[in-house]
């Protein structure tokens, strides 16, 4: 069953906004094993949009539109669609009730114009909106399905997770079953080496890799007549990507992310965290402190960003500063463990680098990094080369000393050593 | 002019990526003065592209396509662009000139298919690639022209930017030129309405509200005959959304950041800044030094997320912790007292609040959040509901936080007194 994405709105095409919909919907009729060969991208201009429904009614079996669906004259986008689908507009009252309530609940007043939104195709099936007004609709004719949802994001995601992802599993044979195994501590090209040779021979499951932003993802799909079946055939996959990779295999489960991952093992060691930021200025602890109940862990963190803070609030020694300069293996050393002694955490870290643009020589470049983690008085200290501008040496920056955070931790409690 | 954008890539059909570089070459369209109604993305697939080629061709003036320009097999743009627009390709020998330099000067083996990104359409006009091995092409025929860019945004974005934007301004009569208005500390609906008139009646120059997390951006865009009479249709605007604004006017720069506005400002009146963060973790001082040249005014900032923490670094009263609870006004004052105390800094802020999911009551729900900034002794507490997610709060609050601290400086300097 192939699938196509048709998002309806004039600021994607003034580039107001990024077609975030767009990606998101892509994924997850990937992770369905719906086919997408086409995503366009038209205006609110009913006589364009009616053009491009034909032409993907014509190629394509489920159309996925997004967008339009508000209470003014511009949105046309159920209007249009209904029109193709050769679907009269009907009040439905169910819907209509549901805007009384929630323009009440609210106690805003309901304009004339909103019940434009209580007007669904005849024969549609009509999906609540729990975080908006506009209702998402289903329109099934001859073998061809066309979807209505709505623009924002935070309506959007959450009706096609609860209603629409059921909906199109229920209409492709047999079940799609994926699981992602994600990596740190290892280049996006060497990960892929590592598997062309299972990627050269796949066929159910597939691998499929994903490169972040110093991190690698591998989604296992596989398509099975049940669930179970699906797992069955992901499983071995799963564990010859763990005989692979070892320790650098961080978490197999979607939702965990590299600072959960970190605040796991905390949690799990009962270790406390303190860090101290010079060149990413607070970035690293504000991605721990993203993860809900960090706060058993992670009690305090110090941005030193000039010398006079490094010595002062962290007891780098002037001569370290002097002798070898801010950006360098003994301060970053230093400042974990001043970090550690101030908080009484178990585990410190710091990061002093050059992230430019300016403040770069030819011996310290921009985009050197030195991390130094410290865990229960053991410290270990690397150096790394960044590119690309300010913003992302600072990312890489954090993502390295989560990294090296998590392995510097397992190094403390096993036995198994990191290069 | 029309223009069309299409991508190239099975990455962004899989949703692997999102498509930023839609989204920017729709916005630098618009300011071309170029209208754009359709944007479409297609696989690496020869015959799927070809069809959408003819399709463009038929209704669009200039193509833009993005993407399948590499060495390898799969990547096909070039090729089948070519073949639609019937042009033959042919080695360009001042791109194998620079192929060759590129891999040698990296020390890299330039393997036999690379010599593929040397082969151009005969009469193209060729563009060099700043930042990776891909030439950029234009090809031109009756009237309708067809432009290929890199995927890669470091190498499109600047190869548009220094070739493409020229090229496209030569072809469109006339000049469009553009200037954004940034406001601050004003909610998107009432500055849409305070301009709402302006918009009714507005056709040369025009005005589009960008709405970004916590400020509104006002593009102003002038079409004339020469740059000189653009800016001068463009002035009189400017001037009636700065009496309108006033003090939530930033910056008229569209390069300048709210952040670097707070810099700035801070810069222009010799004042240190120190930060005291407990929900939003280091947020607010990552964003700061994101600005290049901030340590002149940053040395340290302090992230204190335990109340003991609060109490040993910022000297926050454990009485106040036990009566007032650490997300407080009363918190949020002593945290800013504290901070500024400890770091000698002129101006400290200190935010406290709920971020969620967890730890919000019926008194204090999630999306709570008290900041205080203290300039030079003077200290104004605010307190603020956000909605969302506790990404969304912590984002919404370092926002809020940088508002706060242009107002108190402001204040402090003038006689302006902000709500």
């Amino acid at each position: 069953m192939t699938v196509e994405l048709i998002s309806v709105g004039t600021e994607l095409l003034l580039g107001n906004i990024v077609n975030t919909n767009a990606a998101y919907l892509a994924e997850q009729c990937a992770r369905l094993g719906l086919s997408c060969f086409y995503q366009t991208v038209v205006g609110d201009n009913a006589g364009r949009l009616a053009q491009i429904l034909h032409t993907a009614l014509s190629r394509s079996d489920v159309l996925i539109l997004s967008g339009g669906l508000g209470p003014t004259q511009d949105d046309l986008t159920k209007e249009t669609a209904a029109g193709v689908m050769g679907m009269a507009l009907t009040r439905d009252e169910h819907t209509a009730k549901r805007l009384q309530e929630y323009f009440s609940r609210r106690k805003l007043e309901l304009t004339e114009n909103n019940w434009k939104q209580a007007m669904v195709p005849e024969g549609a099936i009509v999906i609540d909106n729990e975080n908006g007004t506009a209702p998402g609709i289903i329109m099934e004719k001859e073998e061809k399905r066309v979807i209505l949802l709505p623009g924002p994001p935070g309506e959007l995601i959450p009706m096609f997770e609860n209603a629409i992802a059921p909906y199109l599993a229920g209409a492709v044979p047999g079940v799609i079953h994926s699981q992602t195994v994600k990596l740190c501590g290892i280049g996006e090209s060497k990960a892929e080496t590592m598997v062309a040779d299972l990627i050269a021979a796949q066929s159910n499951p597939t691998i499929a890799p994903y490169a972040k932003t110093g991190e690698v993802h591998l989604r296992i799909t596989a398509r099975a007549s049940a669930e179970k079946e699906a797992k069955k055939l992901i499983k071995p996959v799963v564990k010859e990507l763990k005989n692979r990779f070892g320790m650098n295999v961080y978490t197999t489960d979607e939702a965990v992310t590299l600072e959960q991952a970190v605040v796991d093992l905390l949690l799990a060691n009962h270790l406390t965290v303190t860090t101290a930021e010079s060149c990413t200025g607070g970035l690293l602890s504000a991605r721990l402190t993203g993860v809900p109940g960090v706060s058993e862990v992670f009690k305090s963190g110090q941005v030193t960003y000039s010398n006079k803070a490094k010595h002062k609030l962290l007891g780098v020694k002037k001569p370290s500063l002097d002798k070898y300069g801010a950006v360098s293996e003994n301060v970053a050393r230093e400042m974990a463990k001043g970090a550690a002694l101030a908080s009484r955490a178990d585990v410190a870290v710091a990061i002093t680098g050059i992230a430019g643009p300016d403040g770069g020589s030819s011996s310290k470049p921009v985009g050197l990094v030195y991390i130094a983690c410290r865990v229960r008085g053991k410290t270990k200290v690397k150096s790394y080369h960044f590119t690309g501008n300010r913003n992302k040496v600072r990312e890489n920056s954090v993502v390295a000393a989560l990294t090296l955070m998590r392995h510097c931790i397992l190094e403390y409690y096993s036995e198994v050593t990191f290069r």
